[in-house]
């Protein structure tokens, strides 16, 4: 075992969009536990969208960490060394680690995992965060029906392939939107949904019409993106909006200039009865048994199926996380350690 | 018994706004039932918003008129022959009549009322279409919770007084919108809301500050006007943004210029987890009988107080409706024939 300690520092906050340089990577030595702690080994760091807003300084949904120390995230880790009555050594952890190869917990916000039921990763990905959300969003607020158009977007993604298949197996017909052909024939030829979008190909108005005819009864939207006019007034009646995630845009930066109109947005959302629902992760905290339960069934099964995009090394996370913003990772983003 | 039926038939369609104009009074011979139709003489004609959207000729959600016909619209009326073996003379019914004195009905969309039970104006106001659908989207979507600051526009209105009161009831903190004092004035001493907003009287942003120091959690809106998006921004988390209705915009025209942008809307429906929820009157229709419980006993205990604006005669009837969209009416508009 090494004695050095890597850590990815949050070094400035971002002027506009994050840069390389708003990270550095920075060594230390690895830190010793007191009475009550525990030290924690990272092997996978989780990469996702809503980390963005982290960078910034504004208040969001959750605080931003200080500048020179870790960025925040969150990691699968192993415990070697317990001063903690309620972790042993070896046992496996979901922790809120931040970036870095160890770290100290007082045992806040560990979750420990069984790595014989599911391979790791899972619990950064459809059994972790992602599932969960995608799981909650569409357990509470989607009121699926067999034979209902579902639509979602950025598909292929951590959340979004969880949604698309849930869908799927719920009896809906999916129709799911992501980047390039390849993620497009992954979406229908191994992931089983009706049809997809290429958002780079072409008329997005016009593939929607093309894959929808009927309209849409539920979307996930992962991005509220430029593409959410065209989604709306696809709608049909008594359809559900739920809004997900903004990788589109940086609300930190403000939005693009729009012709958008709230009030004619009110007057479809009334003609056609729909609703539009916000949601985080941490509203389906009670659903957690129950995501459990019918998740590790459906990854068992192969029912619900998953792709991880992973990249080694610590020092590339950086990079890899502003990938996420082009759409360069095909598939859950993980950074071994 | 005049043997002259009067009627007031649509006869153009607005080129922009409604005007005098597209309607005529028009009499003629009082129809003669055939078997199986009732002939019905109209007490009270209910005015409403929604019916503006019935003069165009595009699909909104339900039907328009042919020209040179009644106008389509609610009334009171009382059965003066019967040929239909469930009415029988002298019932009182709610009818889709249209705006004349007397009408032929098959039967379709009669609903008897008892007129020793309540006053025969409340079927069209407080126990009627109005007040059903405050009741309705309260109780479906409302998510009521003692303590709650619930905001409702039109605050003076049929629907709107309903939904003021109803939250007033259920313990949560009413402040209500209107224009003008006196209206004003009603709301928080008449119906008991905390306070009131006067849409004429200055900065709106600043009123709902001062009201609503600690955020909206339920708006009702029924306007849909340019008051949207202040109020948008001092939603709460978990806020219910209750779209009912549109009075301050003409759909049929189309939009007023705007610098909204659904991006930013969508960023905030899910940093804030909002729900925006659309509803029409015929979605609550399995409530009826639970709203007529309710409604009827919050009425004679004086719970919920109900405001007329009564015009006599039904060639007055346009220019009262057109008065609707300037908010000339003080409380629920009807016409006395």
């Amino acid at each position: 075992m090494t004695s050095i300690n890597r850590q990815i520092h949050l070094v400035s906050r971002p002027e506009k969009e994050p840069v390389l340089e708003n990270f550095a990577l920075v060594e230390g030595p690895i830190p010793t536990p007191s009475e009550g702690e525990v030290l924690l080994r990272t092997h996978y760091l989780s990469l996702a969208p809503y980390m963005r807003a982290r960078m910034y300084d504004g208040a969001n949904y959750a605080a931003s960490p200080p500048l020179n120390a870790p960025m925040v995230g969150t990691s699968i880790a192993h415990i070697i060394e317990s001063r903690h009555p309620s972790f042993a050594v070896d046992d496996y952890v979901v922790a809120p680690s931040g970036w870095q190869a160890y770290s100290l917990s007082d045992g806040t916000g560990l979750q420990r995992i069984n790595p014989d039921l599911a391979p790791l990763t899972t619990a950064l990905n459809v059994l972790g965060l992602p599932g969960h959300t995608a799981y909650g969003a569409l357990t509470r607020f989607g009121r699926m029906k067999s034979g209902d158009t579902l639509l979602v977007s950025a598909a292929t993604g951590g959340v979004g392939s969880v949604a698309a298949q849930m869908g799927r197996i719920a009896g809906l017909r999916v129709v799911g939107i992501a980047g390039g052909k390849d993620k497009c024939r992954y979406l229908t030829e191994d992931l089983g949904l009706a049809a997809a979008i290429d958002r780079r190909g072409g008329d997005f108005a016009e593939q929607l019409r093309e894959t929808c005819p009927d309209g849409v009864d539920i979307y996930f939207d992962n991005v509220a993106g430029a593409l959410a006019r065209s989604v709306l007034d696809a709608m049909k009646n008594y359809g559900r909006y739920l809004v997900c995630g903004t990788i589109a845009v940086n609300r930190d930066l403000g939005f693009p200039e729009s012709k958008d109109n709230l009030q004619e947005i009110l007057a479809k959302i009334l003609v056609k009865r729909l609703t539009l629902q916000g949601f985080l992760f941490s509203d389906f905290a009670d659903l957690t048994s129950q995501f459990h339960t019918d998740m590790s069934g459906w990854v068992k099964s192969g029912a619900v199926k998953y792709r991880e995009h992973i990249i080694d090394g610590l020092e590339n996370a950086p990079e890899a996380f502003l990938g996420l913003f082009s759409g360069s990772n095909f598939g859950k983003l993980l950074v071994r350690l």
